[in-house]
């Protein structure tokens, strides 16, 4: 690891990777945006180079990070590998786009983080899952050793199983985001403040212990309570979306509950 | 306060209320079960007397807390009543269940914690929203000064209001519990251990603000990224159900988010 990294994007994945690695002593080569002013932002924080052209990511480092979106990461990798500099190691952040996207670099990889990054908050980096996938082992173990600068929890994904990890995580964070918001959409409209809620969240996501969370369902789906879920269905009478929601994801719990039984 | 507080119940919610209410330095009279080992049990924990009958409950309590599942509240409640021995205050600990639900005794209450207790876990009693109903000002003052006695967050809250958080909780707790469950059964079968899905869960959890959570939204519905909602529906083929759940909810995160524009 005696040459540095640097870093394609400048967005909330490319933020909370630059900051992590310059907090544990990496040296950040260059920073690119197609927006150099973005780069030059994230550059100045961890003292790197910024650049906004493809043609000037220079060889100095031995890991180049995309942290792009999806649809930009092959596009993105053609126009690098066009200008013949950059002979190191080129690895994406993609939870769902496959190791072949790059496979016009001799050494590629992956280098996925399953934590969901945002402006508005800084999850403990030593704590995030990096799940790392490659051509060939040397990779693999230049990876594995790059990753565990910053984390603890490093490990080797295919990229089936990756899928797999990114549609779970959807379900686990995209859409239990969106039941709070639509529990705060239903407080919002009675006058109430959504706060109150935050105990019984953080509850909810910190009791998660190494058991299936189906055993520690509650509510009245899983207690077979219709009166309850009647009046529920009367109260959401305005609301026909969440309606069906809450009688499709009922009907789920219910039957979750029956498929334990057997 | 001279007098101290009975518990109907044996169950999570008397579990912790009971234990919050002793290391707070309440005195706890008498639990009652029908059930006389269950209630010993507990009693036990807490230097109270276990009573298995209505008749038995005493008048030496100034408070009686009935933690008992919703339908048993009411039936419960008219046999305490017709033994003519307790003259103090009554409340039950149900989100659903009407302040009229006690309407045969003089001084009524709603003592609801919206939290979910269960055997796993031990939530900070002090962070608890505590909502409170009376039929009067004066059994209304006297709850809230127990209530402060084990939580910091302690408010009035209507029937209508509590009905609504209840539903609203069913969204942020019940729901949210089962995402997590259907998460950990797609990581099953792909033979991935679940607990790598943790810091994630937490992060969506712990980070809510007091801003809407819609404005935290992440993940390919709210990015409108049509090409991976199609991947994650092809690999939900097995799973007709978790594909449903999918569709209709990637269809609301949609509409909330032209919501939130207009």
């Amino acid at each position: 690891m005696n040459k540095g990294i640097s870093i394609a994007g400048s967005g909330n994945v490319a933020t909370h990777l630059a900051k992590a690695f310059f907090d544990a002593g990496a040296r950040i080569e260059q920073i690119f945006s197609r927006n150099l002013s973005h780069a030059e932002a994230l550059a100045q924080k961890v003292g790197a180079r910024a650049v906004d052209r493809p043609e000037l990511i220079s060889n100095d480092a031995g890991v180049l990070i995309l942290a792009l979106p999806d649809e930009a990461i092959e596009p993105f990798a053609a126009e690098v590998n066009a200008t013949g500099h950059f002979d190191g190691i080129v690895v994406h952040t993609s939870g769902t786009q496959p190791l072949s996207a790059l496979r016009m670099f001799e050494n590629s990889g992956v280098f996925y983080p399953l934590q969901s990054f945002s402006r508005f908050s800084n999850p403990l980096m030593k704590e995030v899952p990096f799940c790392l996938e490659a051509v060939n082992s040397e990779t693999l173990q230049h990876l594995t050793s790059l990753a565990s600068l910053i984390s603890e929890n490093v490990r080797e994904v295919c990229s089936e199983q990756r899928a797999v990890l990114h549609l779970a995580a959807v379900f686990a964070c995209n859409f239990s985001n969106h039941m709070y918001a639509i529990s705060a959409d239903l407080l919002k409209d009675a006058g109430i403040d959504g706060s109150i809620l935050k105990p019984l969240i953080r509850e909810t996501a910190n009791r998660l212990t190494d058991i299936h969370p189906a055993l520690l369902q509650t509510g009245p789906a899983v207690r077979g309570d219709g009166s309850t879920m009647e009046k529920h269905q009367q109260l959401l009478e305005n609301y026909p979306v969440y309606r069906e929601i809450y009688k499709m994801l009922s009907n789920s719990i219910v039957s979750a509950k029956e498929k334990t039984k057997k």
